[in-house]
């Protein structure tokens, strides 16, 4: 299933992408897709629906219909850093030994093609294109074995990132994560069965046609159920949490020189099955 | 005012505390101590109520009426870190040039007096009482000469740490800061007419009776209004947000040898004039 969240920003509702490519509405069935909607009953419950009785919502997705970020109640946004190797070397930091775990702030998620705002005072907003994993049965100490079991879908996450920020302004990570529309979750959150093998994805980047990142979930460091394991031995794991996974290279902080994104750019990413973010970059506002 | 939650964990109902020491319910007027009942109309309101009229609630608050954290529906926690320069000292870091951003994961949010639950696998779990500060009204770009229009109100934080996850696992401090319980936060929201100068506030921490942390927010680094101003441009601010700013020194790391906490321990903090939190120190379950 690909299920989604469509309508004006803050008043999206829940859908379902049905087999032609249109939205069908769930707003009968779930009240959004948050909290217990993600939990595997229900989701159960959603793909034993016939889907030809939804009713059609008017509009073509990502063609005038808006799309919200997948999953909405988001508590966590959770980001693994360094997790491909080659990334890592281009950054010019080691490969980890564990995995590197930062924050970004829940105000930054955004539609999946809404703008990407360049904060006031950026130099160097940069693009990740990362397998994005939502928490349905939450949890903690969660064993490795069964950490699958949490996972409510798959979906596309472009981890904006503002590297001065990030990296030269003391402290953490956080300050480059986590600026408003820094986190575009979308455009489906396609569940288990239906992403098949994420272990094997293509993924890719382009910047104006331009393609900047190819790579492939097969070439990350630490995989999905040992990401959720780890995480959730530090933190309790919640319903509509999000875990992003890092990403291949290509990013621009890893040009020589640098490369950034400017106003009027345009963004395009996607991940092999789960679908295409396309972002224009915003002046500040 | 001292505005407060009130009953057992998940149900808390909003309440404030009266001249006598006594909880008055403010179920009939705020749904919760969140969101649009934290903006500056909603508490003027709140502040113009004849306190007697509102319902006596049964039970001394600390004293067998449980309190929860003193604000709900936070989406970020958000903290300042070696915010005073004697503590970065005893931490063996610098003193920040500009304020060092880092995340409490909200999960981690509990009540006053409830239990501190050591992780499994921790060594390390440490102490830090913190002045917090509630956001009422929400902004970006906030001015700083503007800035204290900003807060809903203040209230005492321990920000209780796991220092080898801190620092010694790679990656950012976050893996370190945000187990389950390591955010109480109360007991209660003192909102700025009541609260004061909180620039010349004596803060203080003791564990199993024993006096650690002596300081006062007079030597804070960044101060409140400083601190609101400058985490705005890295990200949104919104109603019920925590902020929470640095710890003065006598923190566990900084001893000689280091000492951490143990089940058992009882960790009892407070703030002038912002109540006074106890701890019970349990073993991981």
């Amino acid at each position: 299933m690909k299920l989604l969240r469509y309508g004006p920003k803050g008043q999206e509702r829940p859908g379902l992408l049905d087999a032609e490519g249109r939205v069908r509405s769930l707003s009968g069935i779930i009240p959004d897709l948050a909290g217990e909607a993600l939990l595997p009953g229900s989701l159960r419950r959603i793909a034993a629906l016939d889907e030809a009785a939804l009713p059609l919502v008017e509009g073509r997705p990502q063609q005038g219909l808006r799309l919200g970020p997948c999953v909405a109640g988001t508590q966590k946004f959770i980001a693994i850093g360094l997790n491909y190797a080659d990334h890592a070397a281009e950054s010019g930091m080691a490969v980890p030994a564990e995995p590197v775990v930062f924050n970004k702030w829940t105000s930054s998620i955004s539609g999946p093609d809404d703008d990407v705002e360049l904060p006031r005072g950026s130099v160097k907003t940069d693009w990740e294109v990362e397998l994005g994993v939502v928490i349905g049965q939450g949890g903690r100490y969660i064993d490795e074995a069964r950490a699958l079991e949490h996972v409510a879908g798959y979906c596309v996450v472009n981890d904006v990132s503002e590297r001065e920020w990030q990296t030269e302004r003391g402290g953490t990570w956080d300050k480059g994560k986590g600026f408003d529309t820094f986190g575009p979750v979308g455009p489906w959150l396609v569940t288990p069965d239906e992403a098949g093998d994420v272990a094997a994805l293509g993924m890719w980047l382009e910047v104006d046609g331009k393609r900047m990142q190819t790579g492939s979930t097969a070439t990350m460091i630490f995989g999905v159920a040992e990401i959720i394991a780890y995480v959730s031995r530090f933190l309790s794991l919640t319903p509509g949490d999000i875990l992003t996974t890092g990403t291949p290279p290509g990013v621009g902080m890893g040009m020589r020189p640098p490369r950034y994104l400017k106003a009027g750019e345009v963004v395009r990413l996607g991940i092999d099955g789960l679908g295409v973010q396309t972002q224009r970059v915003v002046a500040p506002r």
